[in-house]
């Protein structure tokens, strides 16, 4: 489908997610719910290890999904290198093992696979998808509708947060919990999204730069990854995310006063991680526009304030609203179609 | 220590290398080597999942580590992201797993902090490091010195290609060999490092590059992360590096005639992989740089040939020297000076 202005396939897409997510809470909460029905398999089979096999902007729902399965369910977790099961056909012991695959369309080969052969090798596996029925549903013993509806814009947005918010469901569910939290999340994501117009000034402040960095810590850690897919994927900028320690293990040496820093400071364990860095950053007379906490804001150059009820689980739903806009705004204004980028197609096929 | 030329100590830790992994070899033969000695250990304790923690450039070792251990292995292997254990205070069930902490001067706190948690949480702990009784080595139940001798340059080159072989080492070991596929390597070395004119030319050619793009399949995407890594240490480029599946989810919009990418083809499994990419990469008109197979070579802008006779495995020794050599000529080129970056220090701490 052709869009009939530049980048409003993804501003609907954008303006959809707090409908999304007030769909998949209130499913979630059904005691017959495809995440009640999982969460009660996997508790079941008390895995040891957990690992998550994805790629694109899912994988960085993957390392959200990380972060929280080893600290909310305590136990150790991996992101799946897939070739080392389908190029190099490696066959592990996957028994105790919970794999994990998210993937918008379910139907990369190599992912499908990756199920297939963990499920040979005695995992129990589970597909996130926006497809149901999709080839890696069917690969897989367990599988979860994300419910984002259609994505038609290349740039995946709802079908991002979606899984986030799956994700967190899923494991609260395991744990017991039945996703009170999550309420609010559906308002403040509109509130948050009401400030579009402060994004637009922000996107003219970058509209010339051709390289940047983005970094964040902890839970926030996988925003500024997605932040980083969404530039390159729609204004074609050298995005670079760093986690805010790995950024001082090398990578500063890049930043100067000509290359901005995007930072996202939750308000929870992973923005006091990053004060840090932003000492730093501010040392090197860094440009930093800051999605995070008033304080992180006002120490930024420019920046959008997270609202503060927010548990630091859940702050990614939000924190990625501003970036996926900002991408959006300076594809634009660089000339760019943010709905169909140049080499890029929505379903990506590897092996 | 100041160097009296830019790039004079890089130059000097780059050319020892074979005779680093000569030693390395030497030692490990020893039945009573720390290789044998750790292998044994590990051997015994069975460990079902291991968790390779590292940070900057050993994190790119710990990720070649991962495909070995899955592998030769087969076991699952993650990375960890140290703060679940430090900042978060997970405290996840590790009995049967394996960590590996891996760090040139064995000092930052949030390795340490990890190791030391995951022995408390029934983990089997190991340390490779560049300084024997480094306070990572003190905190880990096992531990091995990778012989480098003293690195002094900011930008890790020796001890990088040391962790590689300390790893091949210790899991051949444990699969029961005794490293004697590694027995050519240093002589491969010297040859490939003899031909460092030629790397100084297509220095001249990527001279006012201001980003670029590096990508590999399976054991060479660690050498793809670590050719970036060094490229934005010594010459302040925005250099990305993507496994060569992912950069066709999303990344591979960035890529035009402006933006350079420096492909690594291996000779084995994870360089047929990369076929596809390479032809992606010509219908993009994109200026190609590759260290791999003579075809690969042919079909690029410009190249080096790696030699044919190196089991794919432990390819990623060979791969990355043109790399350091390229990173310290650029860097020279645009007038810094390699051996000691802005903004970086040799020994990182992070929490």
């Amino acid at each position: 489908m052709a869009s009939s202005r530049p980048g409003q396939l993804m501003a609907a897409e954008i303006a959809e997610q707090p409908e999304v997510w007030r769909g998949l809470i209130g499913h979630a909460r059904g005691a017959s719910s495809e995440v009640a029905a999982a969460a009660k398999r996997i508790a079941a089979h008390r895995p040891r290890f957990v690992i998550f096999v994805a790629r694109g902007s899912s994988d960085h729902a993957a390392l959200y999904g990380k972060y929280l399965a080893e600290i909310v369910l305590k136990l150790p977790c991996g992101l799946a290198s897939p070739s080392t099961l389908t190029a190099y056909r490696a066959r592990p012991d996957l028994r105790d093992v919970l794999m994990v695959g998210i993937s918008q369309s379910g139907s990369s080969p190599d992912l499908v696979e990756s199920l297939e052969v963990a499920h040979g090798c005695g995992a129990l596996t589970i597909a996130l998808t926006n497809r149901p029925d999709s080839p890696l549903d069917q690969a897989a013993d367990l599988s979860i509708d994300i419910q984002a509806g259609p994505e038609l814009a290349v740039a995946a947005t709802k079908s991002y947060t979606a899984q986030l918010l799956t994700l967190y469901l899923l494991l609260d569910r395991i744990n017991g919990g039945a996703g009170a939290e999550t309420a609010e999340l559906p308002d403040l994501a509109n509130a948050l999204l009401s400030r579009g117009r402060e994004i637009a000034e922000v996107a003219q402040r970058y509209r010339f730069a051709q390289r940047l960095v983005t970094t964040g810590r902890g839970y926030s850690y996988p925003t500024a990854r997605e932040a980083a897919l969404k530039l390159m994927e729609t204004s074609y900028m050298s995005a670079q995310a760093f986690s805010g320690a790995d950024l001082m293990h090398g990578p500063l040496a890049v930043i100067d006063p000509q290359v901005p820093v995007l930072a996202v400071v939750n308000s929870g364990i992973g923005g006091s991680a990053m004060q840090d860095v932003l000492h730093r950053l501010a040392e090197q007379d860094a440009d930093v526009f800051c999605v995070g906490t008033p304080a992180a804001v006002a120490a930024s150059t420019v920046g959008i304030e997270l609202p503060a009820q927010v548990p630091e689980a859940l702050s990614p739903l939000l924190e990625i609203l501003p970036f996926q806009q900002l991408a959006r705004h300076l594809a634009i204004a660089r000339g760019g179609d943010p709905d169909s980028p140049r080499g890029l197609q929505k379903v990506t096929e590897t092996r």
